[in-house]
């Protein structure tokens, strides 16, 4: 069976407990559940990490090269600083689909530059916990065509 | 039965025969059948629209006040100049989900600023005509855990 | 009896049902009223329009030179995007007095731009409806002096 | 009877005098007489004060927090540069509005910053000494909303 | 006979009349009998149209792709402003020629940014009336040498 | 015994009456008890001053050369504007610790520039009232370090 | 007893040995008494930390919520490109004290830029060493106030 | 017979052999006879000179001012780095008509800036070796109308 | 006699003990004394004054109005804020010279802007105390080129 | 044996298989044989590490600082964002030569800036692997210059 | 006889019949008999050259570090282009005195910015040829505190 | 045998004997000396110029085309200015090793900035003559490869 790598990086271990008006109510774990309903759905099993460590970011995406059909990756604020995670992307060759829980786009400037939506396949941002089954949908849909 | 706007702005009705490299080859006609057959999954009617003109984009978005549920923008190249359809979005209050083709941040910088982002629900960008059916999961998502 | 063109631009048409917090309670009928009341004053005529289209509004402007004394302008949004209604200004050469609604400056930093303002008589912001019939005020002041 | 505070800055005793082409030809004298006039259609007394020091400025609108009711404030030059008069301005909780001779935007692009708009009920520019009645309208409207 | 599509945009239905320091004496009638003049040296039919709309001018372009076999267009103000035109333009794949009655490089900074400039076959300013001949003349020698 | 010269710039007379939701209760006769009750414990007598005038908070500035042992300051909006205080603290030689009741970096943009900080010893601030206390102590160090 | 967080970032276990033209002799162990010997003032214990990993501080931030009555940190480097760790501030919602132990604004252009100042209760710059125990008082005045 | 002086600037003598995709396959002497045919149409002579010297350049532009009619300019990469030229073209008080072999718009950001445009008759760009001819055109009925 | 007012900005009253490697060992005194021998060889009285107050700078050029033929004005750092002394100076309608001792091209960036230059006669810096009497000689043959 | 460390950031594990049109197909193995060689010829050692991990990194250059006789160094992504790198650097007094496979110049524009090169003894890009050895050719000549 | 090199730069060969509204009507010739009276004042040799050439500029530069005692430059257009200027003026290490005409910070933007400025020990602009004489009363008063 | 040009631009003639703090001692003979040695290793020929001319340096690269197997490039100041010498070494097509005595990316902003880097092949800055001893071995190396 295919696996999806859904990575989260830092400050998401805090979910559901991390200024609830922002960010929602829903856990981590709430949305590991959600990614594994939406697997089920396209016959992928969903390898679900997290690490407040750029560099070990970075890693899992490495790893994901050999292992994963494709990743769906909240990178929080290393997406907006981070050119080592955009390399890692183009360097791994897999469909990455950028997620983000808020609308970037409506918060504060610094938030509105992403480093790695020029490489990734897609961004889907403003829908909560929502976003992450719908990019697995989306990248579903993009395995499905590319096949 | 409840009805989305999915409104198309300027060039889209070239679709599938205007730079396909860039675009695609799926036409609106192709993008309509898809929007339908997802709002019929989450009983919704579609209303399908498109205008080269920002103002008969400005005037749709007015009459969705009192037709609509909520609103699927392909705003085009207006996305990046117009704050008058920005600020017809705040004014009408229903949730509005951006929609592109093409994911923006990966092409020329002028097409990195979005005038509609700040306003709106989330975006979605990147996936070609299947970014209109995510949308409209998105706003079927929202529409049931808003009632 | 000298006539005034009252122009107003995009998103005009829901005023007092739009965002009543920034914009007020008071429909356009309610600014009509109060500019028909002021052009009395002054022994004005008063022809009172609205669109949402850029190019509409630049038609208005254009017919004006034969028609009008002088143009009072709420351009919206078309204030901070539109050269095409600068040019308009210019090439009618009628006094044009800029009104808005809200105080533009203590908005969102894209507000603060007009590319209206440098070839307008004058501009007049921040004082609701009010500032209308302060623009009537100010543009028979002027063709008084002019005369 | 309730006073409004009329408030001239920097070079402001020299009107009629510099550059007649861009500051036409009325005296402050003329500019007093007019709002003297104007105050009383609205039953206000005016005290008119011109100081050419950012800090006499200051402690003229700190002492208007007790005695008047508005205030009419050209800064002149010290409009683009004074932090300190915005941050009296908040200060003192009274409605100010803002008025220049030219209009601003048309004039050089250091001009078209003002530190005051931000803090300003609103702002008038363009109409010569007639901006100063225009403006004690405003205030005389404000004032009869508010009470 | 191939026929070349002359679409000029806002506010050129003025010239002659139109502030003449700047555009000339000429007026748009004028225009149109030397480009039918030029016309005929190559062999084309000139179909010359003006519009204020910018949705017409998306139009217009977007008829030209079965019917004419280049443009030359003057896009006015919206040269400055319109992403969509540039968009219409990379969409329907002819030969547009970019002309400019005044030198836009001599005139306010804000003129001197052309949307439309990087998906033109070139560029002709300055010239007054003139450069609309220059402009057939080169698409002529552009269509004799891609034929 | 040495003396410190406390020197508080525009608008900080009003401190306790002045937007209270930004700059706190405290009168700054209040934070004078609280400086001269800090300057008893390092045995330092305490010169409190205010003035909204930069001209005379550079002529106190000058003073303090023959007769303080330090500055603390809090140049109020002046941080922001005045390059001349910048030059009267090079100018004297004395250390200078830089003070704000607000954290200046959470507020609007025009407020992060200090163009004091680059001259003084340091800088606190965010801490109200009590900052003048840090300030104090951080100097009483400094002193007794350099002495 | 409640425990405060004392968090160094990058290169700051060098201190003593590294530039100490810029940043002192004292070692970070000099650093770790003045600060237990500030914390005794206020009884407070410390938990003295430091670290290269950005990853690392953000993990010692998030333990810190169930554990530390506060926070002193100086980030170091990642001050000025880390949104990660600003983010993680926001996310605990405990009180934290930004020092440095050079005054970043006489320094390079990049290091005026804190990416943590705008979540902080406030900073300390400038004083060297001494800065810490400044932090720890401001932050028992706080803690006090707040109880 | 009136002479038009044809100055070519810096590596345009490889032209033809110099990166063909970019600038086509005609060499400098095919640009030569273009452009004597078109004089001999217009009844002018041309004096053709080329140069990878700015000061050569200058030279040629100043001893214009005797000699010729007009000038048709194409001064390479000149055109974005000298200030110069421009000043040579204002001292000599001819018309000067600016040409590029290609669309410079079109290309790298630091090819839109041209420092001669503002001074230049008016700018001819995208049309190969065929923009000498339109531009000897240009000059021809400036020079016709002029008389 | 005529008069020439030589007027010095904020701090200049401690040249000679204020940071002597940068400004040099004269005092105003000797800069006054450099002056007024200046003066007698061209037949000029010398007014010489300073303040660190921008009000009194600007009263003091108010009056040089009906006082003096003309003014050397070393504005110390309100020449790079102040644009009510620009302003003064475009008022009154006098020749005035620009004076620095040091070289303000040479020092840190946001000296290199002057308010005041744009409507000065001329500029003289970097040459001590010296440039007075330089900007006194270029006064005296201004005027007398203008007699 | 003086030893000399070479020390690789992030994504640089991958060479060889990462997008060889850009990074060419040596892998880091065959650039560690290259550096032996290269090290031989000098009399060096070779510590030669890879870390996708930027505190992993500035471990790495710390502990140099007692072992190591000069440091290669291709901070890969990390050199356009990492401030602690630069200090890490500065912190440890070795000379460091900065390495880069690719020309980064002519890459994307935030490819331009590094954060290293200021503080580095010099920089080599654009020769592939063979840059490595070129580097430690450069410090060979520079340790044999400093002893 | 110690020598003054005054070296002009390029179009100044046309003085006098260039611009004279801008540039005055004297000419070089006249320039340079003003520089050699005023040279004869200080008992200096004048070495009076121009060209256009900026190569010619630098080797003129170059030759009179063994010939002449300084320099008076007026560099023209190069002025605001050229960092080879300013490299040989630091090469030589010869007082420089910079000369304009005109006062460039009156003039277009680009002027204000000079390469030169910062190398030379000082500058003097908008005295016309008064200014060479007065540059070279500058050299004379230099040159002899030098000695 | 083939030849390689070492080409060196201006001021670069004075190596040895300009500010040697920065340049060091070594003279251009000494670089010449050092590139003929390794050109020697190499089996390559070296042809050593230097100009202060911005053409003479384009015509030699010109030359180059018929005459070289590569070029070394020391632009100095042209480096950062001149676009005119990157379209040569575009139009060449050899390929050309950059090289700087000084690390570039050390000093001023304003030499940061290499027109020439982005058409080079690499570049190496900070080494002192070595480098060109470096850039010959890069050549090597790449000649060696491409054959």
């Amino acid at each position: 069976m295919p696996e999806i790598l859904v990575l989260n990086g830092p400050n998401l271990n805090l979910l559901g407990t991390r200024e609830p008006a922002t960010y929602g109510r829903a856990t981590l774990e709430d949305v590991r559940a959600l990614c594994e309903a939406a697997g089920e759905r396209h016959g992928f099993g969903i390898d679900f990490r997290q690490s407040n460590h750029e560099g070990a970011l970075i890693d899992a995406l490495h790893e994901a090269r050999a292992r994963h059909a494709g990743v769906v990756l909240n990178a929080g604020a290393y997406t907006h600083t981070s050119v080592a995670l955009r390399d890692a992307i183009s360097a791994i060759g897999l469909p990455v689909v950028e997620v983000h829980l808020t609308n970037i786009h409506a918060r504060e400037a610094f938030r509105h530059r992403s480093h790695i939506a020029p490489v990734a396949l897609g961004m889907i941002c403003g829908f909560g916990p929502q976003g992450y089954a719908l990019a697995i949908d989306a990248l579903g849909a993009h395995l499905a065509g590319a096949s």
